[in-house]
């Protein structure tokens, strides 16, 4: 099959490996991309356009991967284009986002949800999917890293099942990141260091690792806690956890670019 | 020496067999007590009075251990009696309560801090203490199951670690709650099971005993939650991880008598 690519990010180059290495095409847009993206699509092979018209022209299906934010404008995009194939969204959603871009995409629309890094070896990276064309999807990846998982015909499962795994992952880390701050901030890090040292084995190197890992990615993280507060505000549960984590994680977005930050960097950050 | 007790509950009444193991008379107040509290006490030998004016006649120091919320009006009580000894605070309040505490009961004032589950055997329950008398205070403790640590001179730092530590444990406790809630609302509650246990092993295992070890006890634990938000946003940090953790503990406050409840029925509380 020729499947377009929407876009290229750190993630989403290894969605479209795994789509090369199981015989499809993969096409992508060049025009507003970065020198990064275009030359990961280049490494990969995929065929580039400069329009996204020309992109609709020639692909049976589309797969939108970008941070949360950008979501429901890439399916505006397509669908003003009228464009008649598979819409798939893998990004991290709420579900009553995922209902949003459903009624955007129209009946070609399937429901994804990415866990996992992006897919560099067997077993990290799973792409859950959902809705009626679940499993039309899933037989794409017959290859490569990626494990597709059909989780039945629920127009949002599979961005409910992404909001519930990322709200402990990144819900977590950004609490483990405040506390830390909080310790410095109060004078009794040394002592919480001890404390946790005795009787929460490994979490003072967790906190540390956290930082060093998340620092480069939070800029995108705001979007997704963002996604998750509202999933748990629909459920009638409270959504406060992930408010507070978005508000870390946009204290650390200026870390961008920064390669593993240590730890005080974070908190300098944090306590700005 | 002779030291008042207020009051014996669970974790109380081990922060007293500590004294007495330590050579110490402990005395209590039998008013507005609840019989499971007059049986700890009669158990472990405390002196009982009828009012509080006849405790604070007989002893030297007095110790809090009671709710957070309550802090405030047992310190009242006592510093209205014109009580001149030590006056130990060992509950789970801010800083800014804390510091509202010393000035309430006056240049005896020492903070404290408990980590751990009812002292039952050694090394699982530290007595962090801050402020002029900490050194003083932590030589009570020369036997028995609490270990006193001394932390410095400031007024508020045992409270901040306090602070910081259960912000950890009970916040990530009921991050978790409430994502298995979450989960069952939205239909995904196996796939998020079998991905966790993928990928997060142990996690879904740990949910589980978390529903059963705090559903009884969550009845006190939203008012801990407050005094953490409040700990957090007076350092300029979010506090809605707290907030929301203490709407999660507060809609369980009805399971205090349920024994080890299973954690559908915690999820049916949470969903009510």
């Amino acid at each position: 099959m020729k499947l377009g690519l929407l876009h290229p990010g750190e993630m989403g180059v290894t969605i479209g490996a795994a789509l090369g290495e199981s015989g499809h095409e993969v096409h992508w847009l060049r025009a507003g991309r970065s020198a990064d993206t275009a030359a990961r699509a280049q490494a990969s092979g995929f065929r580039s356009h400069d329009s996204l018209s020309s992109l609709l022209g020639q692909v049976q299906a589309v797969i939108s991967v970008c941070p949360p934010h950008a979501a429901l404008e890439v399916a505006g995009a397509v669908a003003e284009r009228k464009f008649p194939g598979i819409y798939l969204d893998a990004n991290a959603v709420a579900p009553a986002t995922a209902r949003r871009l459903a009624a955007i995409a129209g009946p070609g629309y399937v429901d994804g949800g990415i866990v996992g890094p992006p897919a560099r070896s067997k077993g990290t990276t799973r792409l859950y999917l959902s809705g009626a064309g679940a499993g039309e999807v899933a037989a794409w990846f017959s290859r490569g890293f990626v494990e597709a998982v059909p989780l039945g015909e629920g127009l949002a499962e599979a961005s409910a099942l992404k909001m519930c795994y990322a709200a402990y992952t990144k819900g977590s880390a950004a609490l483990m990141l405040a506390i830390r701050a909080l310790a410095d901030r109060e004078g009794v890090a040394a002592g919480l260091l001890a404390e946790w040292s005795r009787s929460q084995p490994g979490l003072p190197e967790r906190s540390e690792r956290v930082a060093a890992n998340t620092a480069p990615k939070a800029w995108r993280f705001e979007g997704e806690m963002r996604e998750i507060a509202a999933t748990f505000e629909n459920a009638n549960l409270p959504g406060g956890f992930h408010a507070a984590a978005g508000e870390i994680y946009a204290r650390m977005a200026g870390l961008k670019d920064a390669r593993r930050p240590d730890l005080h960097k974070v908190l300098d950050a944090l306590m700005r």
